[in-house]
């Protein structure tokens, strides 16, 4: 579910024209654009939630997680941020892979203590990649929703 | 993860006004009031896909699924919607929780063959749940991206 949910997210962002990306989901809501930044940052963070390394853009995050849409005058250029898109999700798809064992999955995530663990050990690794899935469903259901020109477009690319 | 996700949509759900349920998600797409049917007639059929008995109501699927929104032109009144909305997830959940083994979710739904189980094993109760809750997921994205009445409206209910 992970890998075909973040399939589709790709093809969604492989083919957004800037103006597609300028557009809100919703009059006055999140622009496309962001929300390509904000779930590729929210990935990223999955690197080391999951006890798996070092993350690879946490300079997104002021940018795309601690503030909204438009809080933050400059955005990485559209390219930029789809190459981020497919080499964050490339990379922890990597990383996920190197040890799909159960007991892998259900031990617990690094935002949670040994503690509190011990009181719900539901807070563990798979835990992360159920709600970070239904996350990029959320948001991709509102990507499908934004203005687009029509397909076939001279300049799409 | 399905209890939660199913939870914040009834929390969706039970604010819904006539007319804020009449309102698309976007310029010409699904109203929230269909999407209130289409995803109480798809859990609906989870009844019988994870083999756990007949459906409570198969009527649904002409107008909320098996058709787009408008095609039908005489829908439920609203408050029954939102009734069924309750009694079937509260059904479902009865009957999920009456065996939660990992051997039940490990075994096929009854839309895949013994024989195509067989090559693809993964199209397992567990896949449905995961889906479904990913659907509903993409679709909650879309519903709190429709307009809604300032909350506090006098006759809001």
């Amino acid at each position: 579910m992970w890998k075909s949910t973040v399939d589709r997210a790709t093809r969604l962002f492989d083919d957004l024209s800037e103006e597609d990306a300028a557009e809100p989901v919703a009059p006055g809501r999140n622009r496309v654009v962001y929300l390509l930044g904000h779930l590729t940052a929210v990935h990223d963070r999955m690197i080391p939630l999951l006890g798996l390394g070092e993350r690879v853009h946490p300079e997104m995050d002021a940018s795309f997680v601690s503030n909204p849409d438009r809080a933050i005058g400059d955005l990485p250029p559209l390219a930029d941020l789809k190459s981020r898109w497919e080499n964050v999700n490339g990379h922890l798809l990597v990383l996920m892979q190197q040890d799909v064992s159960p007991s892998w999955w259900a031990q617990r995530h690094t935002s949670v203590s040994e503690a509190d663990f011990q009181i719900n050990p539901t807070r563990n690794r798979l835990s992360i990649l159920l709600n970070r899935t239904n996350h990029l469903s959320y948001h991709l259901g509102q990507i499908v929703l934004a203005p687009k020109r029509p397909s076939g477009s001279a300049d799409r690319k």
